[in-house]
């Protein structure tokens, strides 16, 4: 069990900021990770479709024998968390770890003036999921902002210049304006924007990113049941896209870099 | 100006991931990086020695023309920075970035309980380099350890499994019986434990990690100083070793990924 492939499920290539935290933190586990490039991006689509799309890919991963699943796209934990849990982890034995608890936990620990700022896609945003995982501190209040032009940007390669931080003020003046000490990239493509959103967002301002965070809350799933692979073990990282491989092969090359040898059709 | 690289030092691969921060934000900005394999790690030597090799190869770093410079090194930053602003920012305008003042300023900012710990290497410890630049803030508690097995653990690929979480046990005691609720990884090799440190902490502890802070730095200073490259710049990374290359080169790739193409000799 603990040689098993751990499943890594997102809509693209966005996903890869968190495997690449998890092979950065736990070089010995497989990893299998998914990109629903067929259906893809999930930022604009009707959150039943999301939930569709995603618990199709993760049957197959389950099917497949992963040990563990992780949900590394904000958009589809928002969506299907609650039925991930119910399928997989209660019905399977398979434990779920998503993207969207951990930056919450981390934003409600450390936020001083207890104003948080949460930052996505426009699905994200509208599922209210950052809301309601916020809810249990009650003292928090929370300001949110749907960017949905940084994916767009991010995946052209623009992350730095003029063109960036006009954007980046217009999105984030709300957040200015609500005076948050915290935000929470919402979305695993903003890492890349970090630059951007420090630099606008200023020095006060910390930028809690789930790419950390959820890496070492698999750490902490794999450590807590005893299912880690050994230090012996080789890892093998496999990439899989539902949709056309070419695209997924050169922005995946951008977001982790030169273990995607190969990109496999699912 | 804006077209030239910026140069990173480190005494040796564990700075990657300062550069690899740097180069997802910041893509088309050419990354010079050299590490000073020849005398590194730094960790164990005399503070003087460690500010004798930083400084030539950062002479030899802006005699080569870089733009900006990156102390992507605790140990020297804590042994150099000041020679470093005086000798490269004030006598040739060359601003310096370093990796204590960033990780400072995000620990200061968040901590809520106001205890702060701090991990490195014995030399970064003992230079009281971090207990310097929180004595602006003094109502925060530190406390400070020198984890020296770390960087070996991280070096040998050893970063996750029941050695590591023991001795991360061991190290992190201190920390824990202060209750503090920020941890400062402050040496550039420990973002790699973050699961071991994460999980050994438990979920309320937020750990800081400079690399990321420290590439917001360098964003922030090229935007400041309008020195940034233009976005149609094509970026070229290059990596030097003052040492053996065969190693650097083989770690690397555990650090950085795939654009070490080669690993040429300074």
């Amino acid at each position: 069990m603990s040689d098993a492939p751990i499943g890594v499920f997102d809509s693209g290539v966005g996903g890869l900021t968190v495997a690449r935290a998890m092979m950065d933190m736990m070089p010995h586990e497989s990893i299998h990770y998914v990109g629903d490039t067929l259906h893809g991006p999930y930022g604009p689509l009707p959150i039943a479709d999301v939930r569709r799309h995603a618990l199709t890919i993760m049957d197959q991963l389950v099917d497949d024998g992963v040990k563990l699943l992780v949900i590394a796209c904000n958009t589809a934990s928002a969506a299907v968390l609650r039925d991930a849990r119910e399928r997989f982890s209660r019905e399977r034995g398979v434990p779920v770890v998503e993207v969207i608890v951990p930056a919450v936990r981390r934003a409600a620990a450390l936020s001083r003036n207890r104003r948080v700022g949460v930052i996505g896609t426009v699905a994200t945003v509208t599922s209210g999921a950052y809301d309601d995982a916020l809810a249990g501190a009650p003292d928090i209040r929370v300001t949110s902002q749907a960017c949905p032009r940084f994916v767009e940007l991010v995946e052209a390669g623009i992350t730095s210049g003029p063109e960036v931080v006009s954007v980046a003020r217009e999105y984030l003046a709300p957040l200015k304006d609500a005076d948050v000490d915290t935000v929470i990239l919402g979305c695993t493509h903003y890492p890349m924007l970090a630059g951007a959103i420090g630099y606008v967002m200023g020095e006060g301002v910390t930028l809690v990113d789930s790419a950390t965070e959820t890496a070492i809350d698999v750490y902490r799933a794999l450590a807590a049941s005893g299912i880690e692979a050994p230090t012996d073990n080789v890892a093998e990282h496999r990439f899989f896209a539902t949709g056309e491989r070419e695209r997924f092969a050169t922005l995946a090359q951008r977001f982790l870099g030169p273990v995607v040898t190969q990109v496999e059709s699912l």
